[in-house]
């Protein structure tokens, strides 16, 4: 594993917006989005910001809770919004919130939350140092503590 | 077709930004997003501007202008972004720009911008009032003149 | 909520079985299997599994502990085995275990697992009464403890 | 082709269960699963089960006897079974039969069969022989006598 | 079931010309289109073409003699032709004629054929009189007979 | 860029007809067709034919004048005709004409048509030169004419 240092990063720097229209394909019978697409955007969303902040491929190691608080319907929009948490030495959290709208009235509904932790990887497929995050505010402060108790969840990484 | 006034709106109020991930699938031989994703994906975002500023479903009446400067590569991220630049009775225009994004540098590029024009349509699938566009700065005085220009070559939407 | 007693069911009954073929379609540009495919696959299995237990339609309300613990590439089968391991009054719990299988060699790794919250519901879209778990050896009365530590994490089902 | 002899193995060794849940994206306007999709499950249920005994890519070179019984209704489970059925020198045959199952009552229906001829590949991409199937009772005697005759109609295949 | 007559149709009004690229997402590992993929399409020609005989949606009842002769490659066309070749009292026979086409050298081949049984259903869902085919020279007397040689084998459909 | 003379060609010879049926997959939550769906079939069959005709890959490089004139239901057809109506010395013009049927009623409608501007690249990924067109007849004479004010309008592609 490369040990060089990393300069620190805020996490605006890597934030994503995904929004995604519900089409009747993504829809389970009841015409609600089915669980595993909604996972399938939370994935992509957070691999891309996890990218982002590396520079380099992450893969994902682990998924902790992930709640759906309210269902999407066909036509209404996915708004996902995620954003680095926490970093340890090459893996770090990943934070996604979604928000559905109904394009109609206007109204947005929290529907999900998630934490996902990623692996860094270098050019050689090899686990590989994270810059670390540059924490900015008392919000992003909460947000790493929040993520700690989710990594301590989390036995499988070890660093 | 319904006469009321509607009150007018600016354009931040609808505005969209859509990030895409390309992958294999979305790719031709040479390892290139197809143009035919890139233009679903544009049609995506833009009616759904439409959408959002009307309150109700607009469906794509024409596109035009739609060029494509550089390609976008498998594992790059596309954003798109899509605003109102013109109002007309019962139909609108939205432009949509999108940029590809290389996550191993940070590099972005322009790779395609389009002009969508859409019909407003009431619950009765027939052609509705717009909101009118609120202008707000000589930027989106000059898009709407340039849209403007690209609604005089359409001739099939008449008012 | 409808308050009848439902008859104890054992496991066995709804465990589902399900084996994929990973496509060029399914993977990263490293050529492994995409994280959010797989969850979209556990998520199925899963729903399924507790539609059959409950005879009635089932919600994802959410994830916990899902890790992978090594990739799968194209090429590869996953085999994914899902199984009742905690019933609620109107919930219960999915566990999911996944298994990757190279054809050529017919080595097998064991690649991730979850544990997933689903609501029961009736025709009236309102949380059902669930059939309870049987427990019928120790193996499924150890699943049911951890399962149960699962519960206590996830806050947000109160019955 | 490459002559040397193989192990005979039995079809149990190979035999695989898929499960698909049936999505609205898999229908016709009637809400039944279209054909060709269950024509896809059929092929790589098969395919995969070929491969597994082979332990080396095969590919389809036919399907005969391809009935369809019954149709299976959006949100109920299609359920494939696939075995080796003969051998021949580089070829085999495998049959599937498809069951539907209704989750709401638990009624289950046949709903496809078919038998499929595939060539086994060697790493040159040429024909390879095949380990001979281990035939261990009455009924897989049975079912290779039927499959012979399904061979018979099917000239292409000459060894 | 109706027992009206119908007004007999040439195969030349329903025949349907289908042209597929192959995109990487449509291949296996070895770069060469998936059979189902190929089904597929098949199924999708053959079941519009039995529409457009019949004015009448048709559900694919079988499907026999289908085979595969050559390998279609990723960027390559695939060409389907479906033509009605029998027509029983409410069932009917499609053949599917599939060539490839290498668009750099112009080269094409012939990789697959095949025989799909259809049953016409009314609007109440039962099955429905087919208009007879008008058979209007040689080779189609030639390919009638050799369907009524697939409808001999296909022991499900009796009318 | 190789400045080699090409034979010129009939557009007969590199003409594709397209029929694809619209699944409830390809619609929005009014039953008809999604625009961005019809664009990425109107870009696979206008790249086709620009393929054929120049023997070699060819990149959109814009579109011009579509325009939506009439909307697609599930269940019907679209037909796609793509043909060159244009060609310069490294680029090339084909036009798309999308019609609908109704398979129940035989009724065909006119529902889109566009203009698809390609660069023509070889091995090297560089423009190269096109093979020109050669004009048969009056109409093909005013589509090129058509062609030249869309080529006017478009102002990246220079020669």
């Amino acid at each position: 594993m490369k040990s060089e240092l990393k300069t620190a990063k805020p996490a605006s720097g890597s934030r994503i917006h995904m929004t995604e229209l519900i089409l009747p394909n993504d829809a389970n019978v009841l015409g609600n989005v089915l669980g595993g697409r909604v996972m399938h955007w939370i994935d992509l969303a957070a691999a891309t910001t996890a990218h982002r902040h590396c520079n380099s491929i992450c893969v994902t190691a682990a998924i902790e809770g992930l709640s759906f608080l309210n269902p999407i319907k066909v036509g209404e929009l996915a708004h996902l919004d995620a954003r680095i948490v926490y970093t340890g030495r090459t893996s770090l959290i990943v934070k996604v919130e979604v928000h559905s709208e109904d394009m109609d009235t206007g109204v947005t509904k929290k529907t999900a939350e998630a934490y996902l932790v990623f692996v860094n990887l270098g050019a050689d497929g090899k686990p590989q140092i994270v810059p670390p995050l540059l924490i900015q505010n008392d919000e992003e402060k909460a947000e790493r503590a929040r993520a700690e108790l989710i990594k301590a969840r989390y036995s499988k990484v070890k660093e």
